[in-house]
């Protein structure tokens, strides 16, 4: 009787051992559902980059995001951008990588991109690397759930920022800016 | 008696149950123990940078790895590096931060660090985003556990690289130079 019931208790305790009976699909299929919290609605908060050119009117990365879409771990932004005056969309996928929170992005040169949040449910952070003609820059978005966030929130990212050597001026609220 | 056994059922089970027991200090240990892999003798086998003046003989990042040690959670890095054609040694540490895998150091400006490594027992990739003067750039460090790396595993590095847009003569194998 001893030892069904040791059995049955290391089975029991074996199931639960994330390591003994997951396989390597249920794994990444839990990190694909950690990602799913970054889908649905996002704005367009601030906008910070070393190349404030980058980030103004008609700037390549002056674009306002709409939402995000979750598909096999890479994530899809749908943009509204202005161009010539115009407002148009812009799709870009960012593609994942070995590294977690860290994804690839094709556009205006290639970009290392890195997520990083606390309160994914309230904000989100997106660090862009840009590579673009053997020059490199960062941007940095801040998107919220909602048009605005708390003071606390932005004055964190602009720290954040500014730590870097970049000047207050590279940082541009665009919350109360027409988004398109 | 069934009382017994399946309190004593759950309360190992709990006991292996990561969210059950362990509190904060024990998930953060966990974490820690995990970058004690990192520690101990390591040697610089390639460097690569959007500018090559920053690896080249005297440059701020030709610094050659000795090895790593871990301090609740921060890496120190003991360097040998030749300024004026002396060998001098320097000692950086790069600190930890809410994000896994990415630390801050305060070395020529402030950098971004981000480790990467699918085998820490072989090699290690820390790939620095440098801002100085206001100007970002990219400084990617390959290192071994010994003085020589694999083909393979070169070649993926330098294929990442310049996936990036730079071209391979910002890449420098440093596995054969003097290192000081």
């Amino acid at each position: 009787m001893k030892l069904l019931l040791l059995s049955m208790g290391l089975a029991l305790v074996c199931g639960l051992q994330p390591e003994c009976s997951r396989s390597e699909e249920d794994l990444s299929d839990e990190k694909e559902r950690k990602w799913e919290q970054l889908s649905r609605h996002w704005h367009t908060v601030v906008l910070a980059s070393s190349d404030r050119s980058l980030i103004e009117e008609e700037g390549p990365f002056r674009n306002f995001i709409q939402n995000i879409t979750v598909e096999s771990g890479n994530l899809n932004g749908f943009f509204l951008t202005r161009k010539n005056g115009q407002c148009i969309p812009l799709y870009l996928t960012a593609f994942k990588t070995e590294e977690a929170r860290q994804f690839k992005l094709n556009y205006y040169g290639t970009n290392d991109v890195y997520y990083g949040s606390s309160k994914p449910n309230e904000y989100a952070k997106f660090i862009f690397y840009n590579y673009h003609d053997g020059k490199v820059n960062v941007v940095a978005n801040l998107f919220g759930r909602t048009p605005n966030l708390s003071n606390e929130i932005k004055k964190r990212f602009e720290e954040d920022f500014m730590n870097r050597g970049f000047r207050r001026e590279n940082i541009l609220d665009i919350s109360e800016v027409d988004h398109c």
